[in-house]
């Protein structure tokens, strides 16, 4: 208990390796939770970075060589001084030049945290999935099952975002019942999550801090639609609210289920 | 008539090469109006990307060899695919650079809808035009005829925005009079605009979808304006409306005259 | 007096190297106080853009040698046509190659104003902070001090922004007491004042020019703040409010005290 509050305090550094949509909407949203951005975009200046920040965040929306090799560079430095990373494998089936990226970081560095959609988590799985590359599409498969077979695979944490959220490291999982369906509309909120569970991650690296930072999360999205019911407008309300959070907030409204144990 | 229902249904998929300041509002706008955007910057996964994507929206506001190259792979296999390509000379008349980009495209791949502001639009045309290179400018001439002269030049349809729009293949020629100043204040309001024609290209490829992409989004912007009369303030509730907006709405609000047919 | 009124008149050009995260809000803010931006990625139109600019702003927060070539190309340029430059040396704490970059450039080109926080100026001055490389931070030694230091070294207008601005040329020493603590949460509102710091030089390149961006940027700040007392979505209504804010309303609420003359 008392985390956000405890990381408000510590205010842990969160280094990204953002895509060209939506890094003001990540930048901000690890701010208004308590803790501090900082974008890069050579490699050069990897290990030094590395060594000022408590969480390194890869989102794989950008394919570049320089990206690339720049997350290499800061995954193999993160790896050694064991400061946790979250990837993100935006839409992993759309092409295999992503497929080809993601093994080539998956197999160079140790990933702590996956995040993604049904399709994108189904993907790395091995679970046939029909998404057309970019969004979540339908498949068959129970979520909960997909999930713990991508973190078994990659041993790993691994969130499934969607209406419900699962969070598992093959072993453990929970399911997260709050939310709001506004997120979808939104593009980035999925890579303002991955920011949220690095700066948690960044305090501690356990599983349940990468429940705190999902049920946090869906949380502030309900409070904000609660305020602003309007799809777009919602998300001014949603930092605002971001900013203001409190632990016994989130106690109050959490809806988790242990799935399995 | 049902365009807007109909693209909700079908959600095409736009592939966008968009410019280093704007993507997050056009790929909101692309997601708000109900079609799904992807971005890209490696011309490695054109190929792939072109393949699952209803339309290809190419901006020339970034200029390097990179972005360039991705442009004419992308283009070319889009051509091939006989998806609809939609190009927006971001201040042409402002670089040598810009102007020589837009020549090895224009020689190297098929437009099919070319959208800018009235010095933009002249530029390519061949008609004097004091514009500063970025803003819209004055000059001499009817924008009808500009618009004319550059789609004929082309051999495709031109969107010249402004107070007015005009829509032309060079044979049929509409003017739009809905819309609202507020847009020219809110930096990347065109590159939208040329997200959601290409999001309704991607449906039909006809004049038809472009006037009714250039309508839509001059009628929301009325519809956000009369809601929010302040002109930052007002984008919130556009996306808010280009979400809900519905084909009657746009019925009732357009005003569209047939200038040559 | 009457400066705004006469940018709004003028509409200067802001030539902008910006980074990877805030350029949606840097171009938003020029364009509402009634300025230009132009945003570019390719040093082979530096001279073109230049040439049609009445100020260069360099935001160091993207440190490729992409930038770092763009920003020497630009800036040579802009020196010949004597046109002045803004420079933000984004975290230069936080790596080496920052501060590499950051030496190249002063060393090659004249710069007219600096801006950044504590932290960026104290290192610059050569002054010991503790600032994590990417925050404000604390340490010894009068902010009024650090910024006149800096401002002597390199012989250029410097701006330390904080709970209170000191505009300083060395010589002369300004203190700004107005503001509101919503800035530092929102991710780029030192950015945007560098190109609102380059609308007014572009106009009359002066320490008064200066003055008057940064106590402007406060005032609309705390008008924003009044109205919409919530960190995020105060924004929105700043962005408004400097589309509307008067020379009058900043003479009537500016708190200036003279430091050193």
């Amino acid at each position: 208990m008392d985390e956000i509050k405890k990381l408000r305090k510590a205010n842990p550094v969160v280094l990204n390796i953002a895509n060209m949509v939506t890094p003001q909407h990540v930048a901000d949203a690890i701010n208004f939770i308590g803790a501090s951005p900082i974008m890069f975009n050579d490699k050069r200046e990897a290990k030094d970075l590395v060594n000022i920040s408590d969480a390194l965040v890869i989102n794989l929306g950008s394919n570049s060589k320089v990206t690339i090799d720049q997350a290499i560079f800061a995954g193999k430095e993160a790896n050694h001084k064991k400061i946790p990373i979250v990837l993100d494998p935006v839409a992993i089936a759309a092409s295999k030049l992503r497929q080809d990226n993601f093994k080539y970081i998956n197999d160079n560095i140790k990933i702590n945290v996956l995040r993604g959609n049904a399709g994108e988590i189904a993907f790395i799985a091995g679970v046939e999935w029909d998404a057309k590359g970019i969004d979540a599409g339908n498949g068959k498969g129970s979520l909960q099952s997909i999930a713990e077979k991508a973190a078994r695979k990659l041993n790993a944490i691994v969130v499934l975002s969607g209406p419900s959220d699962i969070v598992t490291d093959g072993e453990t999982t929970y399911e997260i019942d709050n939310g709001n369906h506004f997120f979808a509309l939104n593009v980035g909120c999925g890579d303002m999550l991955d920011g949220i569970i690095g700066a948690f991650m960044g305090i501690e690296s356990s599983i349940s801090s990468v429940v705190m930072a999902t049920k946090l999360f869906s949380i502030v999205g309900e409070i904000a639609a609660a305020k602003i019911n309007e799809p777009y407008m919602f998300l001014g309300s949603f930092f605002d609210n971001l900013y203001k959070v409190s632990d016994q907030e989130v106690a109050k409204k959490e809806k988790v289920k242990l799935m399995k144990n």
